[in-house]
């Protein structure tokens, strides 16, 4: 189709609006002006037209967009139409609890296999999987199809981790790894940096509390 | 000091430089220019200069930045010469996931609680800390002068939950729950959806694939 070259604040943005689409859907709604978007989504309706104007506008003016149709135009967009073979890369905390996230499977992501170089956490059973030693991998990846690789390990072996998976075929991976990777072109990587987060968080309270004066807990209104 | 209004956009990479300013200091490295910082983050040495230039400059021209000074300083403005107390809010597996992560402590994000309403989870142990009802979550909040709250309850109740915190007078919230909070103004939200950032990847998969042709194994798949 054609999508040119989007920039990637816009495909950010996809998601949520995919989000709140389905939303819509379970609730039985059929049509949405993007004036009545915009209200639900918290931002205007030109930012919503002008997003979609990017995949060729998808609404008819004054009628208003069917809902049922954006939400499959735009899983599409997010290549939801398909599926994806995952694997999860480090089995400590975060990579289990990552296995158990239903919302993955939920949009089409299923976990295929875990892997840890722990000896302890190898042969483990986790939500049905076998979690595998890394000498597995390259084999388990070629046999699988495997096309995304979610990256749990610690920092300080990220880096090696992301070669080896980049070697063996890997074209996409979740980064929760505290550290940049370096990979080549044509493969994609998204951060999930968890700290940077909260940093990020930490900013915002001090510049508000700076601005506006620290109100102590407890201090807030209830409202009636 | 004269930190005046700063884009998020800024805001959002000082996590970034100062992961970098402390690796470069665990290394003994004093002084960098913008030039060789640029090179080993990626980034223009420009864009450096003008997100620097938001908080004051920090750099001597010619002279390069003191790494540790430049470090520090990138620290305060991210609140983090200060501890914050936390709780997790759900401690299903993200939530336990989390309550381990030792990134937080590390910098000064000290997890003081874990709340949850099941029966299952209430008085077990995680990491030495008790889980507890949400019941007593208000006392607590008061009694520890919780400032941040790390929500990981399904989304069905997380917009209920946030709407509670708030009035427990918690000023911030690291949002892992699939969906949008509103949350009055003066309290800051982080959202960490990872669906989206999921979504993202295998939209970037899908335009590569479709730009370059699909290059390996990958892929296969329903059709919808």
């Amino acid at each position: 189709m054609g999508e040119k070259e989007i920039s990637q604040a816009v495909v950010a943005r996809l998601p949520r609006y995919f989000r709140y689409l389905g939303e819509l859907r379970e609730q039985g709604v059929e049509r949405i002006s993007s004036g009545d978007l915009s209200v639900i989504m918290n931002v205007t309706a030109s930012q919503i037209r002008q997003d979609f104007n990017h995949f060729g506008g998808f609404g008819q003016q004054g009628y208003g967009y069917n809902v049922d149709f954006l939400y499959h135009e735009i899983g599409r967009i997010l290549g939801l139409d398909e599926e994806h073979q995952l694997v999860i890369i480090g089995a400590g905390n975060l990579g289990q609890a990552l296995a158990n996230y239903m919302n993955f499977e939920k949009r089409g992501f299923l976990v295929k296999g875990v892997f840890d170089v722990n000896p302890k956490l190898v042969g483990r059973q986790l939500r049905g999987l076998e979690i595998m030693h890394m000498d597995g991998l390259e084999h388990f990846i070629k046999m699988h199809k495997i096309d995304i690789a979610v990256l749990t390990v610690p920092k300080d072996s990220a880096i090696e981790t992301a070669k080896l998976l980049v070697l063996c075929g890997v074209k996409a991976i979740l980064n929760f790894a505290h550290v940049d990777l370096n990979v080549p072109e044509g493969v994609q990587v998204e951060n999930v940096h968890l700290s940077d987060s909260l940093m990020k968080l930490s900013y915002n309270l001090h510049r508000y509390e700076e601005a506006f004066g620290k109100k102590t807990s407890g201090g807030g209104g209830k409202e009636g």
